[in-house]
């Protein structure tokens, strides 16, 4: 799914990762994550796509939420078990989001 | 491949996007031009990954960066024929890198 339709100034966590042999319970936990969020203050959308290397950029409205959504308690969870388990490499990236432009196919 | 060490402040452009069935020249023409944006002044680094939506998300020193890489003539015919033929839809989002986090399994 493309997030379209949003209005900046607003903001985007960019989170790319390299996962381990040892993949179990990722999916599953990653899935939950992607719920999670969408019940979150400030959320605005999600996308997200993998090859060898995995790609989320989730949005919010404000710094604010990113905080709230990084100390709540089942995400953190989540987080200690990837860097114990799932992940070999990653990097997270806090972005303002300036300007968009979008293209649909008449 | 992750783009990682990268200071803030900088740039990150959000590229998103869905295909539609004729993707003929597509692949060849996305290499070429992941090898282009490299040869950019300015270019800092790029990630991509795709499932049913692709994301490419590239990062460049400046705002100035961006616009000469949009204007590039090669660039710019090859954005026509994505538009004429290969996208479905697409966002394309230009953020400002604020903070970063990166994390490697010892």
């Amino acid at each position: 799914m493309i997030a379209a339709h949003l209005k900046p100034p607003y903001y985007a966590v960019i989170f790319t990762a390299l996962l381990t042999d040892n993949i179990e319970g990722y999916i599953e936990t990653a899935e939950r994550m992607e719920e999670l969020a969408k019940e979150q203050e400030g959320y605005l959308g999600i996308e997200s796509a993998r090859n060898d290397v995995g790609i989320t950029v989730s949005y919010w409205e404000d710094l604010n939420a990113i905080t709230r959504w990084k100390n709540q308690v089942e995400h953190t969870e989540a987080r200690e078990r990837g860097r114990k388990q799932w992940y070999q490499q990653y990097q997270l990236r806090i972005c303002k989001v300036e300007r968009e432009y979008g293209f649909v196919k008449q």
